[in-house]
């Protein structure tokens, strides 16, 4: 490895997110210098087809990233590669030979995180991956850092940019979400992933992509949309993660992705199209929220080299940052367990008895209702038979699984015509 | 001073804050020490009067703040005094011994924080200051690590809960502030201070209280508020450091507290209340906001015990975290020569060439005009030398000279009855 007048970094792929970080190194390089008290000094970039670079450095590029990451003059490696392989046995390889990383994969650090901090453990090196949840927005130092000696009771964020941009185009046009083809976005994975790092780091406990409960906005339509207008709410994909404790103390963590109706004075209602906001609430701290640019080229790049400042700064003075933790390790709990409240939006017949037919089956699962709205509406033709009713019922926090199955049973009234819309409440004090 | 296997911390303070960090050092001391890697124990409370401290462990009491902050069982010192003597007498004591220290005091930072800095530096050890702007909010820490690879250009914030609480009762009432004391807050005076901290941060400049242009909010009327509302802004106090160039690239900061308005759209206009929020505007990351309570005690204990973890981690490591620098070392110059856009609203004559007049002084200053509306009203009494109208005019961006130049020559016109508001605006594109 170079001596500390000089760090050497090593840049694995150049996309949108890799050309923004060359172009900040190179514009950027008499400031670091001077934030960082050494050079720093890009000395590889390791592509698949180098012919596709031609904006960069030739003598620079290289197709042999394995080779790049142990390399004597390399002290720093930045992944932007994303997905799990090449870029886990590259990073497991740096950090073994003592490498500082700065990664911006969600994927990877929401599977293999544990794998990545055990190896940074072992070798007494750095993992830093501010980039990796919500973009530019500085968010992982302050949970691992500002936050450290406060209890974080709950974190709620909008964390992907495309389903925010598709559910802030429904709420303003109040029509629904035309395109079909289910993807990493809209199916809610890539929100899902994020909600793992912040789970594990909010509360110190080891939580991957499959402990977390996820449903997309694929099935959100126009009526979910306008039932939430008409409460003064509005429709996110939210990203929640929820520190529990049961009636004997026993604690555990709730990690889930799903939309839901926020109320509109709420300070994530107002966040719109592609940006992103985390909300965090904290026993001491209270309620912050963090917002900014989820994604982009330019962004991204300015939260990786944020992580590359931390980490060079950490190897001039012979150092390293705060070490991941799961020192709580508390349980994850599915989602059946976990304390909802539902919007319920019916079509039912206008005759008497059906609210009273209604109200009991909440009853029966030990639901209790929040809000009741029945509108009677005649119908146009003047046949009583046709007449009926909206019934909106918001109901009171209960166990998720009482709450479905409370839906599913009154679907299965012959009075109730029509499930309107079914949708979670977050984010109201019930 | 102690080994690692337990580091001492002495208290300088027990008021509404200090008694948070008390309790929270105290119930969280298993957390604190998973965190940190070592025990941390509170071994001293420097108070005036122990006597009014019941609820705190007598033999942790003492009334010689100066010699505890040198005694040998204390590595890190917490500052929640406030003011500026005898705070800065006792941290300077503290940060020669070695100590580490963690304050919560603006007005100290904003007026001799070169002189600690400097303190910390020559002796190697570590000040952090997280509570001082914005209490809970982590919001130094982004700006001075995880924003160090990208280049800030401004900074606006609403960082005095007080006057925020105000403005958004006058905005919800449509009413004027009764209040005639002037005040550190409704002066602006705190909110100065926080801009000082935040200038010298974002831009890596010297910058202290004395150089923070300050306008309070005593003087905004019912009429601003309304005027305000009428195009779709609300009043806030804002804190805005901003770096410019002028035609040639020479850069030079501005750095100024005074009401303005903000469009509504604005994510800083929902900031209610006594909350506290700072835009952030980066050439990579792009628009930031971090929101959350500006004060009290239990937020800004959090903040405290955030800086108090990582100071604890940083001297178990062995080391001390980045340094404060002031490398960029750009001018500060004043308002005069800042570009601002000014709203105007009038009372004038309605008579033939008045418009013309007003719109000639404005071209006489060079500043051009945005917005202008006139609203004509006839007197109730039908008598012509009374009927009026309202002018309202939005200028173009501006150095502060010309514009408050051009009102002042405005306000002079015969055919101008009243200037019913004056006020800048900002968040807007022009």
């Amino acid at each position: 490895m170079s001596g500390v007048g000089c760090l050497g970094v090593a840049l694995l792929g150049c996309g949108t997110v890799g050309r923004e970080v060359v172009r900040l190194l190179t514009e950027q390089s008499s400031e670091l210098a001077a934030r960082v008290g050494a050079e720093v000094r890009l000395v590889g970039i390791a592509v698949r087809r180098p012919h596709r670079h031609p904006d960069v450095p030739a003598e620079l590029l290289t197709t042999q990233a394995a080779e790049l990451v142990s390399r004597d003059d390399v002290d720093i490696v930045i992944e932007v590669i994303g997905g799990i392989e090449p870029a886990r046995a590259l990073l497991l390889a740096a950090l073994r030979a003592g490498r500082g990383v700065v990664t911006a994969n969600k994927a990877l650090l929401a599977e293999y995180g544990a794998e990545l901090f055990a190896a940074a453990d072992a070798a007494g090196t750095d993992l830093y991956f501010e980039a990796a949840v919500a973009g530019a927005i500085p968010l992982l130092r302050p949970l691992r850092e500002s936050l450290a000696g406060d209890r974080i009771t709950r974190v709620t964020g909008i964390v992907n940019g495309t389903t925010n941009f598709i559910l802030s185009a429904m709420d303003s046009s109040g029509t629904g979400y035309a395109e079909a083809d289910p993807t990493a976005d809209v199916d809610g994975y890539d929100a899902a992933s994020k909600a793992a790092i912040l789970a594990s780091l909010a509360f110190h406990t080891r939580v991957t992509s499959a402990d977390v409960h996820r449903e997309g906005i694929a099935e959100v339509s126009a009526a979910d949309v306008l039932a939430a207008r008409e409460l003064g709410r509005i429709v996110k994909l939210l990203a929640i993660c929820e520190r529990m404790a049961d009636g004997d103390g026993t604690e555990w963590v709730s990690v889930r992705v799903y939309p839901a109706m926020i109320p509109r004075a709420h300070p994530l209602a107002s966040v719109d199209g592609a940006y992103n906001a985390v909300f965090v609430e904290a026993d001491a701290a209270g309620a912050l929220m963090f917002y900014g640019q989820g994604a982009g080229g330019a962004p991204t790049a300015s939260a990786v080299l944020g992580d590359l400042v931390a980490v060079a700064r950490n190897r001039v003075a012979g150092g390293y940052g705060p070490r991941e933790s799961a020192h709580a390790d508390l349980p994850v709990r599915p989602m059946g367990d976990t304390p909802t409240s539902y919007h319920i939006s019916l079509e039912v017949a206008d005759r008497p008895g059906v609210l009273a037919q209604v109200a009991q089956v909440f009853a029966e699962h030990e639901v209790s209702i929040s809000v009741v709205r029945q509108t009677v509406r005649t119908s146009g033709d003047g046949c009583p038979e046709a007449a009926g009713a909206s019934l909106v019922i918001v109901t009171h926090v209960a166990p998720d699984a009482a709450l479905r199955a409370t839906v599913e049973k009154v679907a299965g009234l012959g009075a109730v015509r029509d499930v309107v819309s079914v949708m979670r409440v977050e984010g109201v004090v019930t």
